[in-house]
């Protein structure tokens, strides 16, 4: 019994963000993230590398150890432990450790350290802290709503650039480094993108023709993802902004940092308790 | 009798979209056409292409004759044949095999083989498939909405970049790269969509500042066009969604992903029979 | 009297733009000017001009006779000459013609050839056609509207660009190719533009941070003036479709290619006359 | 008595914009700093500076003697002289006399010259001249409304960079010139923004597969930062238009430019004033 009460306040503490003690180990784990990266970061400049080799090792040591105690606290008091560690968060949660493990076992497989650069991304959990949660879930929504617009403009771009690296693989040819289709295909996407490296240039007159083309292709499409996520984000928006009923006179339409009804000037539900119940609904 | 039947059969299965066995061939063919560009985009390559040479060519022709039993399927089945051969999408199929057999009669015009990659607008076709074709439409109706003031930006920006690449051939001259007007037209088309690959770059303090001069100015009507998508897609959508009756209330504005009226809560038509209204609507 | 309405006809056809006469006159001009910035551009071709160096000398003279003479004849049937050849418009046909003159007066000024690539600035007046009036003028309005937003984002994007110009001169330095503030503020313009030309590059981690931060400044405040255009535009097509009224129920909100009133069915003016009377009230 | 009302009088000038001193104090102090930052920059410039020392030198002592006397007299008018000079304005006001002083103390800090630039933040002052107030209350507010989504998004963009750039240090490693994590990070942040200076370049398949990647990815999420100013920003527009009320009817919803109200024709106040209402709101 008592031991299932304390499950439940590790719980609550661990995976909650609601309680003050929840916030502060939130806080603690986002430092604790932070650092070890900067150390994996620094441990791969090669001058810092040779000299400092012994601290850096032993640091990703003391990270690797906290972070695995945690891993274990999570599956300690997760409700239903299994389905915690095949979740998206609980696999990186796994991933960020055992690098450090099985290079203490397999010396040669020291490569595999980057891996533990996916810790990164366990700072997006982080970002489910509750006052970043509404507008992540207004981003989130937006780009969903439009996933298959965003998919016909992939598309889209994908054949474009298949048809202009290969005009300009035809035009070039491999005497001017487009030596091959997949290469000119790269060279397309630099070009439309509007990244332009210049490794790959073209040279002859025909050939800058095509490139200008390109350009001013990649330079009026790159409106069309810019128009579909700005249209569903305005609705987004829009929608939301109903979603907040006045206690007392019931209309909606407030701004997100308003704190009272523009109505009739009651007091509005404080934006933190706003997104509760918006997550609650999700 | 019989035979007529058998190719309205072929019809529904090869042109349409909506049985079962419609779908299963478009997502063969779509598989196919990958799988045939897949091959044509490594045989470019030179180390693969003089190791797997023949491996390559049998699979070419395998394609190829895959996409001529296609064709010629379509040619039987239309109802309208030369309609279909003359139609944009009957050319792309025409030209995506046509190489293939040039070759064949005339080795040295192998060079025709690129026109294969043609084949990647096939994929054009299959994007039309149920799902996509709604979100498709929206995004064609607001490129054609727009036509005109696309237009006139496109005129702006051609009259922009000739008088910048006039002004850069006079202060940095053929000394520094600026070879002839062509050349210097080339560089502001380059400078202006902010693609820069670098390959020519002024080098007098006076072309430094014209060329700032020209990024700033690129930099800010490359808000125009978006502006542009922006406005006639955000009026696209909305019109989309007051297209869509509840069945009961007769009120419109749902969201394209709403199953029930947000008025009186009754069940609204599937999204995929709405898209269908819709094309036949078109 | 005879000579009064020769002059008035005259005027119809060089200025006007609504009659067969007028249009087939404005088609023209812009097929001699299209034609005309061809000799010059290719002109300035090393290879080509040597060959053909007579042909196109010849050619430039057809072409400044034929300007020469329009630019006499709208003297000639403009009501207000003097107005005219005042006018910016004026003002371009003038410095189109002058420079070949001036060539042959004095052959040492033939660099001045250069400005008669101003007349691709005449091009602006055709787009005045009738069909495309409308659409510039929304988005001339929409610049307009926003000129004081655009104003403050440049003083913005000005102010950055120097601090983080002064920032990189301090920390690269002259021995990394940035040699005074003016080239590093060049750099900064290069850089937040995202153009990107690689001429100059920060060479120390340091000045790798501070050019990071510059890049993802730009891509950021990239985002401003897009929405400024963006939201100005929106409110120039909703007020632009407010414009036009059904002659029947008098009701607005005509999307622009409607032929017929969305309340009522009754037949809305031609867009063209529309086009006319917006133009009456400008 | 006389004392305090000359301190008013100055405060009115000095700070105030509403005046006609005011106005011209405020230009003749622009006008100032832009001829003290011409300087600046033109003394760093080697060829100018060696001949021109002198004057330059000089210049500056004027300007640095005039700052001085303008930020004593606003210490000594103004009502909170402590909260002016511990103000972010009144820290770059210092920060911009202190280091010519400091340089002749000692003549070793002269590297310190370039805080001075510093001056150009100054600059932000002026534009909250009376015109231009508004409309950058306008874009400040869309910013401050939607900095919890640019967090978000920019917490996103600094993953995905640190994702990408791990996966590049280890496809292409230092032989290739990605030597350190930091360096393919800041490779990585070159390619999403779409700057591309070419100085990194993936040599591999794999490793231009990846940068293929990383652009596309860049391309789209561009759009994203674009939406939210661009939501925000209309919103914001339309709110404001229902801040100015028609003083007959009291009905909103005027354009920034409109004089006369839209709904019974009386007169507006004038926007300057409709301005100064805003601000004392603020």
């Amino acid at each position: 019994m008592e031991n299932n009460q304390l499950k439940h306040q590790l719980y609550i503490v661990i995976f909650g963000t609601h309680t003050r003690a929840g916030r502060i180990f939130d806080i603690a784990l986002i430092i604790a993230i932070l650092l070890s990266l900067t150390v994996l970061i620094l441990h791969s400049i090669e001058g810092l590398a040779t000299e400092w080799d012994d601290v850096f090792q032993k640091l990703e040591y003391l990270f690797t150890a906290l972070f695995t105690v945690e891993y274990l606290l999570r599956l300690y008091c997760s409700p239903k432990p299994r389905a915690y560690a095949s979740s998206f968060y609980g696999v990186v949660d796994l991933l960020s450790i055992l690098p450090t493990y099985l290079a203490l076992l397999f010396p040669s497989a020291s490569f595999m350290g980057v891996i533990r650069l996916l810790r990164v991304m366990r700072i997006f959990r982080i970002l489910k802290l509750v006052r970043y949660l509404q507008d992540s879930n207004i981003l989130l929504r937006s780009l969903l709503m439009s996933r298959r617009k965003i998919f016909v403009f992939f598309s889209t771009v994908a054949i474009l650039v298949t048809i202009f690296g290969a005009l300009i693989y035809v035009i070039e040819g491999p005497e001017n480094g487009f030596t091959s289709i997949p290469q000119s295909i790269y060279w397309a996407i630099v070009t439309i993108t509007t990244v332009g490296y210049g490794d790959l240039v073209p040279s002859t007159p025909l050939g800058k023709a095509i490139a200008s083309l390109t350009m001013l292709l990649g330079y009026s499409i790159l409106a069309v993802p810019t128009g579909i996520i700005t249209a569903e984000l305005s609705q987004e928006i829009n929608t939301h902004r109903n979603l907040v009923k006045c206690p007392n006179c019931s209309k909606t339409g407030h701004e997100s940092d308003a704190l009272h009804c523009k109505h009739c000037g009651s007091e509005l539900a404080a934006p933190d308790e706003r997104v509760v119940i918006e997550t609650k609904a999700d």
